[in-house]
């Protein structure tokens, strides 16, 4: 049932064409989908300034090209997270419009400017060189939604000076996403420092115990500073969204 | 070093007692912690509204009752969480000025009002009637940092039509806290439903293959929503500390 | 948003008292809760027979009482899971109707008979006599539904000819449940001699690398007999609940 | 001791050429296969309508040809599972009448039309198109057996409203399997939704903490909706061939 | 169907009482059990000398007392495993003739010598005092069996020169069973040394990263010397009786 | 310190060259190694038939071949375990006598009859088709030490009839070896049908919650069947090694 | 064979009583124990200067007294670990010349000084109070080796200055302990500032996703600063004493 | 703010132009790193005669090449870690006095002689053939440090008389490196021969139940020998890094 056929049936109750119970009926069992899901995405992206995202990874370069082409021709900003370069040449060559950022391994159609409404600079801290996959796909996620970027990188807690030298930058932040593979030291240490919200993002850098992300992801849930969130390892984009929401809790009433 | 001591180092040089070349010597090993602490803790209070927080699980009573006394003669409001009732009389029975919060397992001490500066309501939503402990706890923090909490209790999916009768507490929120035990989806639905950002609060509430939180800790890291973040299984404190940090990134400014 | 006011909603769109337009609008955010749950709590109790079942593992006495007071008033049958016997005693003082299982840890509210739909009868069937609080736990749950019950225990895979005793009972049950704990091994076998679904039931019995019943949960997913499906370790209501639906998929129609 | 052996015994006996005592001891060992092998394949075959099924995944082209060319001959329909496209060339190449069904990685042959016993007909859902192959593995198991197949695609709980627009196709189910991935939440609130047994496929799909389909597999253990049973990661074919037992526990009788 | 009811079946053939075609449908699905039970216990009585072994860490003092009991009427030999002090204490007042073995934890009933026909002497061998417990319950399982034990306790490898003194006794024992907990290096020392077959016990001693002995669990199974075969973690019982029946492989003929 | 400079250093003690306290201090560090060595070596050929054995996973074709060209001139059998073809292939055409064994992956040597002192045949079980490498490189080894291979496959849980059809091979083994993946519960089964000691091998074969191997390690380590020892995951020349030991425990006397 | 034995071989060799044959045979197996254990002892003693150290864990009262009797009588230092009060206060009470130290969890018995021959002081940092008694057993090992122990105590990452007003203590210490738990990330801090070589200690504080300890031994172990070796969990002993030998590297020569 | 900075600074301040106070305010949050970094790292190169160390395993041919460059150009002597051949031989053709280590899979770059200033030979040992990667990754370290390294390989603990015919060699060496894969107990074994500090390193050598080096690892940790501490799995460089500091631990006063 779309919004139309909700139209269409609220007339029908007006008008006595259909019965109060039938309606009743037909209401408890409201296909609260169709409705929702056009309301939602509109109200998604004029609210957020959110391109549409696509999780890239485990779609072909066809489905990918269908659903870009699709959105492409709504005028909506799109991003496609997670392509390699072979998918992202194969899918470019079809909706040319496209660009890629293969720092970031993504795709991203820019039609329209976001409305940045961040209250903000979003900083984005990087342990090690070895995160930056993670740290641009995060970084690319703020920029579309039209929030200033501030990179940290290469400031792990193995030479913490290079981290103070930083501080400036880490403080005038409202949302700092850090970024860190083996131990995951990072947040607990920036933390200490700032008083923005911290978002960590354990990365799957490392070998032998650092099991994939796992020492890093174990050691930013248990961190002992306050104000720290996790999410899941290498999700750049997943932090970048965080962020972005975050950075307009103010904004939103 | 004090800010005392750095204040006479530095009249020092001002008046030419200590030459340049020394004090260079002395300052660039420079014990940031003493300033530094002193400072960053009075910002802290001024900035965050936030009473000095005491984790109380591994400390005896000896301990608590001093870092609380410490504390309270300097005028400021503490919260000492996860304290079981018999630590907790002990407790207040030698800090009679002290309140016992006994859904949240915390001891209380309020010597000022908060000063109130977050965007909007916290929503604190569980699944479960076992998960309450854990929502009691977040939600004091939220409380004591001067914010509204609004709780949504009882909303798990396997009765997803709980959930929508209250959305519209759930969307007026500045920031939601989800807390879950078992296969914790709730966050995930949740996602889908408001634009606040979310932070997901496994509980270990549950038997067998939940393994004490970690079945839900996995769920909500690998949440199919954006916009979740997660802390540490059964953190309430972690969880309402950073709702209030989300909840004020635009008053930073 | 009751039955009551949609009914009221709808009259007054009716009778043009409430526009389309604004009906819409708040039809648009239909609490979809309130309707359902009620209709579906209904549903749910005239379809399949069975008890409201309240898992009392993480609750007071004092909440189960309440809960179950509740319900008793409404006339409906009522288990309680996983009560102690402290518990059970202290519940049961104040609602003197129910009865305990000890066997099965769970209370009891029988107030009318179960509509008896299910197939055929359904076997429990152990490993070990270690496994019975939870196969009593399934068959107490089979039996609220008014679905016969075949016991087979003891019939481990170290002795197979003591399964081979009880093939007629396996082969004329509509749904097998089998559980056991160490090795998990059972559901394998007996999915090789009966075409019945099989739900597999691990349990914590069990030191060493048993794992408190991951052992046999591990055994049990990785079956190699078709038909085997699985549950939570020690979860002898879920096992119960799945074999009752199973039963009556044909009594649906 | 095949049939005939059996038989020609039997008649010794009643022939006096073996003496009773001697055929006890005979029988006490009896080779319980040879007979029964015979015997319960045909039984299977007569009163599932199932094909006989080979797990491809291990097997070389080779094997898989002898397997299915000695099947083939007795007239039997056959389903080879986990075939991945050039396995499958090499296959058909040799056995023609095969068909290769590559959304589902099986060769199919069908002989003969299923006896279609089903009670109803069986929702198969996804969370994502990342889980379609599990989900298409599990279709034709279900069609094979002469089942009904609903699918109910992409209706994951990031996006719940979704999942309500398909209520009435999972509702006239007799059976629902649902394939999911990540957090694995789909099943618990599908599970709220409809009376029907549900079974639960983690599938692979997701990255970091999903731990190849550890966290959907916890999740759908630690379900807090009733009715849920779960099969191993990926396990499309386990799937649906429960639910076709499950689909005739009132065929059976 | 037991012996009787078979020798029944089997002279109504003989007497053409039964048709040969019923005869044989009705043996095709034989209760291979009630025959097989009487038989193969009795068998394993007199083939392994072995007592009857209750495992009694899940069972009530009722319920050992009541097998116990049974046993003892039928002349045999008991052993009890996993039986804490009060509940040895309560079964030995209802069955005063079982006597305690503290150290191995277990009760025993000895009613007739063992038939000792073991191949030579089985060497218990622990890696420190702690493991005492699991080796003295490996002895008396050896002991009952009728077969020689030697103790060499308190090897460790950390002081490997305590184990060369004991070389000798290694040296001619027929089997080798070693106890070890924290690494489990000492298997793999004595594999090196001796040319018998070892059985590893990895017990739950140690703390930390021994995780209750699954550190000593995999450095056994992964042992880099030949000949050495693993058990469950302080499974004294089946490493005794493991060795049994390897110390007469060559009385079997 | 070689056997010739012991035996120079013990002369010259009894002729009086050396006093008794320097060699007392010489003899307390005595390289035990070199003496030992040597002559446990020969002592090893000599006492089990067993050929040397070179794991030849991670050892490069021109290892393998000088490490097999010193022992062929030595007279000595020789086992290379663990070999692709192309390594293979490579060492082969260096040491032409060599033969390759594809199924058991390994190279062999064969330069003497090896002197068959086993009790009684090994019987190789395995429970499907997938744990034929790990059973052919067991029988490998348990031939080149010259004991009797009884092969018994495909005879896995869920057809448990399979199994009892070949009892009076596995009856008349001296030592078993069963080889399962997936849920690994064949040895718990063939531990309740047999007397002799039982050597389980999980296999890696499986997918999911197999964890390669994982599952069926972990049911064999908790299986409910007395005299079951366990390997590493498909570590099948262990099996065939610790069998051959096995096999000789009343030889060695 | 003790020396004296050997002594008395030798003799007989020289005197010619003892053929060289024979001697050779019986020293080819030499008991190297007897003799090393008492020369290693006494080697080990004169050369850390350590008392003996007995893990008083899984020791009973009586074992304790009995041991620490007779290392008493041999007039040496020992240290008992892992002593909780009640057992202490029975040893004390059979062994009076023994002091508790109650932070360590240890019983003492001082009867010589230690030689110091330590390198420079050892540092034992601790992240928060709850550490302190890993922290405490390891200054007692370091104390009765006669090392300077200086205790740098809650200087935990989430307040880095901390640590930094502690730097001057760090960097004078010849090896430094560092002893966390939950994200365990202070040893990468202090490891990037101090040239020492770093004992890191993981502890078991925390609750949650630190899992005991593991996910601040996991960090530890992936730790970005080199010089960062790691003990086991709450293993303040082991740290002690590698930091003491450590702390002598130069004065073994 | 650099050396130069705050000179300037200090200056002001001596000179009247800036007020204590505002300099109180820019010292409190003085850029720490700026002076430390250029200090520190001087300091490194001057106390530990080490090399600048790059791990190359996750950066491109073109970082290290510009790394090193850099490096090279200050007469730094420079060591890059984990360089497969392709990427060797890349750098090394842009940056040709770099030289190939192939056993160490190590690039270096030789540009002045060490200081020696260890106390003594650091023996490091292996197990195994197959742990020599890691070991002269470790051997390689030691060595452009300066120290001298005495490499004893192939003395697993399966064989553990070919270690005792190296103990002179183990005995004079100041630290011990123990490389070991599968079971990991060669460090035990040493530990209790030597009065060294020994350092383990777990190798990802082994399969199935040594889970890429985690069996090892968790036996060092859990290892009955004092004395040993851990690095990483596979770490070599980790820990001939350490073994250098304990080296020197005398050379620092």
């Amino acid at each position: 049932m779309n919004p139309d056929a909700l139209h269409e049936l609220l007339s029908q109750i007006r008008d006595g064409q259909v019965p109060v119970e039938e309606a009743l009926e037909r209401l408890a069992r409201l296909p609260f989908r169709d409705l929702g899901h056009t309301v939602v995405d509109h109200h998604r992206a004029l609210r957020k300034g959110f391109p549409e995202v696509v999780f890239g990874e485990y779609k072909t370069a066809e489905q990918i090209t269908a659903i870009v082409s699709e959105l492409a021709s709504a005028g909506q900003n799109v991003l496609v997270t997670r392509v390699d370069p072979p998918k992202a040449e194969e899918v470019m060559g079809r909706v040319p419009s496209l660009s890629h950022e293969p720092l970031a391994r993504c795709l991203v159609l820019r039609q329209h400017a976001p409305d940045a409404r961040g209250a903000g600079p979003i900083a984005i801290v990087t342990a090690g060189t070895s995160d930056l996959p993670v740290a641009h796909e995060a970084a690319l996620v703020v920029q579309l939604a039209g929030d200033e970027v501030v990179m940290v990188t290469d400031v792990g807690v193995a030479g913490v000076h290079r981290l103070f030298h930083r501080l400036d930058d880490l403080r005038r932040a409202a949302v700092v996403i850090v970024a860190a593979g083996m131990e995951g030291a990072l947040p607990s240490v920036v933390g200490g420092l700032v008083a923005a919200p911290i978002i960590a993002v354990p990365t799957s850098v490392g070998y032998g115990a650092a099991f994939g992300g796992v020492a890093a992801l174990l050691g930013m849930l248990t961190s002992c500073s306050s104000g720290v969130t996790v999410v899941n390892i290498d999700n750049g984009f997943g932090a970048g969204y965080a962020a972005v929401l975050m950075n307009r809790t103010g904004a939103r009433k």
